[in-house]
């Protein structure tokens, strides 16, 4: 019986643009990672998405990114260490201040698109990223995965929680395969990866290698074809071989 | 013998783009109310502005807006009550965890420009900001004038430090007349305008009127020609005439 | 029988973000509005926009706004007369650039939400835009209705096309009732809607008084719940009882 | 004797922000490439420097850029060939849309800063540029050096006015030395680049090496500490040397 945290991308809706449908995943989720005006979300897109974080009892993160709305943050961006810790400073702090209006306490943060894809594999961007969390509130838990991150967090005593990817494949170094994300996955095959993670502790890349991943938190994407589906079947079958699908702060507790 | 703030608009640089004098202007006054991003200033320009007033002991606010970089935020936008709060409650954010980054509090809001204009006079935008600064942290000091927002300080609770300006005219009706600003000013003159509203809590209009303007509050214009040279000289006068220049912390606890 | 255009706003998705359904609205029109990055739209999707527009042959305009993507050009700016000039002269080059490189003409243009309301109502505003159009291009037909717009339109030698409304009801006083926006409407009262416009040159206002609109075009909106449909049962309706349903450059020149 | 053109960045102002001297400098050169909002210039300040460039009869280019105001243009970006022909287009129309105001053409196209030096050596970026001058005007000239970008403009006919910069040292790879711009050079040295470039079709890089550079057009930055100085004393030494300063159309004439 494993501890897991199930997660999802939340709030990235922008002014008159819809996106996502948030009031039905944050169903089958524990953490939400909330847009902090970045890549998407106004001001009152991450006010109404803390509340409905809120209302489902769901731990709230900082969903940061590079500035590039145009691009939704999946656009390589050439930033200094010292210009992401800036802006990671600034956009955890515009998500905390509506979690203290809420009185909701500001849990995680996740790097998202791009931004969580350099830090993953550059020291001075991952650096970056750890200490802006270090400097706001050195309890936040960092969503993330890789040694070049781990290393990091170590150095300035930040807590990562470890992230699979359940309803994308990996290439065989370890990347994801981003090529055929957001249309409809086969649930029962979703549900097993997330089983190998949280068991096995990795998955079968494309070309049937293996990659280790020792999962702590499992991201469900909610803008996939079948999103909803994907993450109510990945949460049944995981509770039903016994796992505890719980918060990430519990996850934290365990392992220390 | 009273007691009187002084302070200044700073952080107002954005990227490539230098404005004011902050090194400077940050000895004379006890207040800074940094910009947050929407009217001027990037996460390292606050940062830094931050660092800076940290370092002089200076007092920190967040100088919020209406999102219009182009505009310089003084021009106006049509933003409902609600989108008010979410700008202020997003805009508080940003700065104070750049405060929490340099441990030092956030002490004060105050609204820039054409944000500002509004909130003196129009009871809905009045409430957004003041039910912002409920929301984040009730002990903000709010750096504002007019009875329709001191109704709503009242009301919910926020202290608000009135201000008055001594080197821009103000028309009969109370209001600023901004023709003229960013010229050079008479030292003398302003001054004067200051000790007026410190001595006998008012200044002449330009028709010669009396305007009454009980204030605890003096912005000094850093933009301005010769704005340096106004805030030694306002300063040197008030403490020559024997007014203790103060925080607006100090200037709070005396008034409660 | 009368001459009548049908227009559409079309090509208002931004980056990640999906609006409309762009393919099947332009089937039944003869007009589009194009967004041009101000309150809608980036330079992809302006493109992609222009060549759906050109493969289906039909006209294409530059749907100006005021620079406020958060707030979709439906917020209140207070912007100068020449503010407004030079905003829309930009915003009409770039769009004039994306038809060149498609070699199809740019044929008119329609200012979008406030800028809209406000041309309408407003000389100064009015004048702006038609000033626009004069440096860039005078023959460039102008969407929208009023006096105000119209004097400005014959002071400087721009035609200007009236445009109605058939899928949302009109105040009393000839503007707009904005609040139901969106929802589904019947219909058969919306082709009716049009018909009173070309045939007797007006509508009945919702407290049943009569509205003098002397019509040239009809604006479909393809974001209400069954915009496609509307769009198709008015151009039915219309041709049902003879009237020739034509582009705005053939209303045009009928009226010269 | 040769034909060199002198070019400067201009209009690179924004709102309330102002750079350079571009009315002192525009008396110095044969071509100004106006910021077209991208990294810098609101619509104001390219309506007003095309005025400025018109009344000195200079030449007017489209100085386009990554959108990233922040950075001013000059962090890397990761755009695709096809957003870099998508955004090209629309800052040149939107350029091109105030020479037609003002009555005059638009004669050349530049990139800045990193589109600037990512267009030099990546083909992609280099047609995605060359490709939107095709699109828009085949006989807009663009300024830019290096043979991939060469390679692309032969492909599409376009012509390409060769580039070489003499107040920033070159590396020995041909690169720019960008660390320490900025900051005031000595006029006479700078002269001594110039007349090197033109009358030997090189420079001597930072390790003494040779580089080739067939230089057709100066840059001269206004924005460096003593920008003017360095622009007249440039012109002046090429002038007295008997070289012929002209514009890049005579240039680019000359050549075919």
């Amino acid at each position: 019986m494993a501890l897991v945290n199930l997660n999802a991308d939340m709030g990235e809706s922008y002014g008159r643009y819809r996106l996502g449908n948030d009031e039905e995943l944050i169903k089958h989720v524990l953490s939400a990672n909330i847009a902090c005006g970045y890549h998407a979300a106004d001001p009152g897109t991450i006010h109404s998405t803390v509340k409905l974080a809120r209302d489902h009892g769901v731990e709230i993160g900082a969903h940061v990114a590079y500035p590039d709305l145009a691009g939704f943050g999946r656009r390589k961006m050439g930033l200094s260490e010292q210009e992401v810790f800036e802006i990671t400073v600034y956009q955890i702090g515009a998500v905390k201040a509506f979690c203290k209006a809420e009185n909701v306490p500001l849990n995680h943060v996740k790097p998202h698109g791009e931004l969580y894809l350099t830090a993953a594999v550059d020291a001075a961007v991952a650096r970056g990223v750890v200490r802006a969390l270090k400097a706001v509130d050195d309890r936040l838990l960092l969503f993330l995965v890789g040694s070049v991150v781990d290393a990091e967090c170590r150095r300035f005593g930040i807590t990562m929680i470890n992230e699979g990817y359940v309803d994308l494949e990996y290439n065989s170094d370890g990347s994801l395969d981003l090529d055929k994300k957001r249309e409809a996955r086969d649930p029962v095959e979703v549900a097993r990866n997330a089983v190998s993670l949280v068991e096995k502790g990795g998955r079968h890349a494309l070309d049937g290698s293996w990659i280790v991943l020792p999962t702590q938190t499992i991201c469900m994407h909610g803008d996939m074809a079948n999103g909803i589906e994907l993450a109510r079947k990945t949460r049944e079958e995981l509770e039903t071989r016994g796992h505890k699908v719980v918060k990430s702060r519990q996850v934290a507790s365990a392992v220390v």
